[in-house]
């Protein structure tokens, strides 16, 4: 029988012989008494690519989320997302638990959101009114299909923005997709914001964690918000090796996860009762609708052929192409995958 | 000189003799002790005409719907509201920064929104995602005009958000001219949702004051909620004997306020320069869209004709008919805004 | 039979008809817009008194301690409070549900605190802590019996706060009382902080209303956290005729509150089975413990004697003299206490 | 010149080659997904030890805290910790920022709260009060000098508790210290309370981590507060090897840190200008008043002698022994410090 392919998520990925020697021989300090040479590695390697001044290890990209948003708004604030952000979606409230602004929400296609939503949507602060303190895009947009936010679109945002002292931080957790697929420095999207933030434990594969990136006083804000949240943690080096390690070996790798992940959808393009919302996807993400309830295909794609992926509707499915998934899984997924449709079909 | 005649909104309308009598009669005791009288006598006459088993007096309309959100809601909850809802753009950010909930907001035409977009829109409780606690109804809804949202409307959202387990409040501040505008009681609308709110010192004509209704539960936990806020006040059947004189006596009379609105829209629909947005306003305000920036309308109307009446926008401005203002009132005020845009013009 | 003795509280008193009068004839405005000049006149008057650059009319005490604590805070600061502070006590946690403060509680005697606990407990910033920002004394000081706070220690804690930029407010709900009791001037204690609120529902005897007292820019601040808490009202000026006359007409008149508190106090020093806690009120509220249960205490005298009053313990009593409450009443209640006392022994 | 002795905190050591090996070695999965076998059976052993149902990996004490407050409180409810508790002091005001909890903060002595001052401040909800829902003990007690809290003064206190419905919680960051100390298994203490916190990162010599412990329910629902502070991390099978590795090896050891302390402290008692709090320390920490400021103090012996330690206060310091500090260690740190105190005398 194949083994496990997993495609439910490129979190899944476990760390490479190489990384774990990396993390198994890292120096390391007291990271809360800001002592972890690795740390500091890690942070100025970030801060280099995305051409910010600083940059502060997070444990997840949820916290990067929250402590941006805490960092560049007070409380009754307004931030405007996107209806599908991560930050609407899958961070249990916690704009709103936390750091206690408004979201305003604004629809996109394809990912892009619409510039004249958002120029109309900026507004000052009055007696009455909150005032719109923030943008947040997420580049690539996920449940938009792993779609990039072209560069010209930040860039127009970026402008409106400015000219009203609204900030804008990119949720780039998967920024590195953005910028193989379009082929752009992650340095020129993140000159579209004051902070952005990727994670290390989605397509670079890490175990843990994401960075934030920004100016030195964004940074020195955010450090004391991450330990508000819990995020201050101690011999963090043995995790700062590893995204090193990934910032110098699996960014160009991710190519070859957009190239599996077009393939996978070319070869279950055909299936009977599914429609590949994408044929030919942009990043390492393949979405379809199916026929038959979305969780009953889910589980019968497990049980029978040990491939792993999300329902994330009743009736859509998510794969995602990543470091542990090579050509033959692929095969053996697409395989199954029209197996299965036209057994429910 | 003509005298000022305000149409910046109907809540600038100044109690009548008659309800200053009333207030000066009132029997009162210590509300915070549940002692006043007069007070009792309002929450049970707003209970009668909503339909509801109970009723609370509240300062003010911000504090019934924030009182209302709190709880419907555990913080980080999201709630579903119209983008251009009062609780959105008026509230100073209060149901981010006391309810602490997600904000998802939807789009309306004519205040009606697009019952696809909220039927997709809830969804419950994850390990990653806040659930659905609440939809708000704004009836009529202000910013799109004053529009009445149809009764229809309303069952067909209820009926999706009972299915969900989520629950509904209906902002009714001016609920009162819905209800005269569409020939519908208060108590039908009222029945489409958990909560109704409507204000005593708007159309009403009541110096302070809007009443929240719901169950006996629900106002149970309204009234801890509001003393938390400093809601709780002593004395408040002066207020309340107010909201009791309204309710009798003020209800009916919105139908004039509207027939007034509708000549204030005919007589001014020809003048050159403006838009009137709808030449047959269906309650109390008239929106038009103005050539000449909006703040130099609304400063010239006020210095040389002494009208009065609200910039809602960079070129747009509300007008609106109430208790104070009468025929001759609107007579003037057309010909002002006439002259002024042909002066801008 | 003896009409009621309400003893439970100051704020049960009843508007005069004079102060009913004036009701009836104030001038009013929409103060939302900052039109009501009755409202205007009552502000000025109260920063005239108190010294201060600028005052705010608000529906209630608790909210007007939970406005001076935003105003004057960051989202996880700290204050410094008595344990038996209203705002620990009374507030429904509005401190923390509101304005998210950490709360570090001092204990006091008769009211007045240990300065050398906090003069300790001050302290900054730094990456793990939070930074005091504010100290909140209540003069008088109600749980621990009415006590006024002497102006000397209101200078040294001031004195102690400004050299570590910590601001100070005042809870002044019965500042008046500790103002004729000490025979000092409101503004010289309101000279000791950097915001004091004051009662008019209180031993003033309107029916509604606090009112703030700040600088400029603090009334600035504050009038907007007011809005975000539904303390935004229309024609105030009804209530604030209230508080007009209640200055001009009902300050000096404590005296007699205090005078008849004492008499109480002397009348039902020596019956059997209760222990007045200060034989000597200083103002105007009398606090006695029981040998039996306060509730069958409180209940015995409402049903054989129709005086009212609060247990505030299991086995502890409060009685509170105030505008209502008349040298006859003062008898009668006093009898009924000796009796009932006499009663349950 | 001696090699650095760093005693700032026992959070300092690094993970010793045993524990690097077990953590390259371990196998891992999405813990979001809950799929990391290793974390799985870290909390197992975690359970276990605590005898709770149920243990949860947390990537720090302060979230640990922050977690068990959130699961065990509504917003404006009031808990009672030490005015000397780590959540007070250094968790960035996370009670009141996250939480929203009234704080009521009792004194100790030698960390032992008063009984009488704990049963005397817990009450009930009402109108106006918040309800007392929380009890916060910390074993050991930092500030108080590493003192532990004896097993009956945990069981009265949870009997008063449980008598009126309030919760506790441990702040277990050291409790293997207060284990090791008073001859006391940890489920001991554990079964004193609702839910207790230890620290892999302290003492037990961990580069990351706490587990948080309780009942099935409280786990469950701990976990999704986790993931709203961005607590769910991925891979972290890497960092719960370490963390099994400390539990099956570091804590009997925790005896020897005990052994130095009080080594460090009797080499140093007879220093001029300096105060031993304790001669006689009872786990791994020793604190001492000196005469010169603690800050000079604190920079000469690192600038001189290589030996860190932390200015807990104006004229206060901290020394903690842990994993990483060795007999000579202690013997170089004692006659460094001896001389410091000479040469600022």
């Amino acid at each position: 029988m194949h083994e496990i392919v997993d495609l439910r998520s490129d979190t899944v990925s476990r760390p490479t012989p190489a990384m774990r020697e990396a993390m198994a021989q890292a120096e390391v300090g007291d990271d809360v008494f800001d002592d972890d040479p690795t740390v500091h590695q890690l942070q100025q390697l970030a801060a280099q690519i995305t051409g910010k001044e600083a940059a502060l290890f997070m444990p997840s990209g949820t916290m990067s989320n929250t402590v941006a948003i805490c960092v560049h708004t007070q409380p009754g604030d307004e931030i405007l997302l996107d209806t599908e952000a991560h930050s609407m979606l899958y961070e249990v409230g916690a704009p709103a638990r936390i750091a206690h602004v408004l979201t305003r929400t604004f629809p996109s296609k394809e990912g892009v959101p619409c510039l004249e939503t958002i120029e109309r949507s900026l507004h000052v602060a009055s007696l009455h009114s909150p005032r719109t303190a923030l943008v947040i895009l997420e580049n690539t947009h996920n449940r938009a299909g792993g779609y990039p936010i072209p560069l010209e679109v930040h860039q127009r945002i970026y402008a409106l923005c400015q000219a009203q002292h609204v900030r804008v931080h990119i949720d780039g957790a998967r920024i590195f997709n953005a910028s193989i697929a379009t082929n752009t420095p992650v340095a020129q999207f993140a000159a579209c914001a004051d902070s952005l933030t990727f994670c290390l434990s989605k397509g670079l594969g890490c175990p843990i964690g994401s960075v934030l990136c920004g100016s030195y006083e964004f940074i020195q804000q955010a450090k004391r918000v991450r330990k508000m949240l819990g995020g201050g943690m101690r011999q963090v080096g043995i995790l700062a090796a590893a995204g090193i390690y990934a910032l110098k070996n699996h960014i160009e790798r991710l190519a070859e996860d957009h190239r599996r992940a077009r393939q996978l959808a070319q070869n279950i393009a055909d299936a009977q009762g599914i429609l590949v919302e994408s044929p030919n996807p942009p990043t390492n993400m393949v979405y379809f609708q199916t026929q038959a309830p979305a969780e009953a295909f889910v589980e019968r794609l497990q049980t029978d052929y040990r491939v792993l992926c999300h329902a994330t509707g009743p009736h859509r499915i998510r794969l995602v192409t990543h470091l542990d998934v090579d050509d033959d899984d692929v095969a053996h997924a697409a395989q199954a995958i029209c197996a299965v449709a036209k057994a429910l079909y």
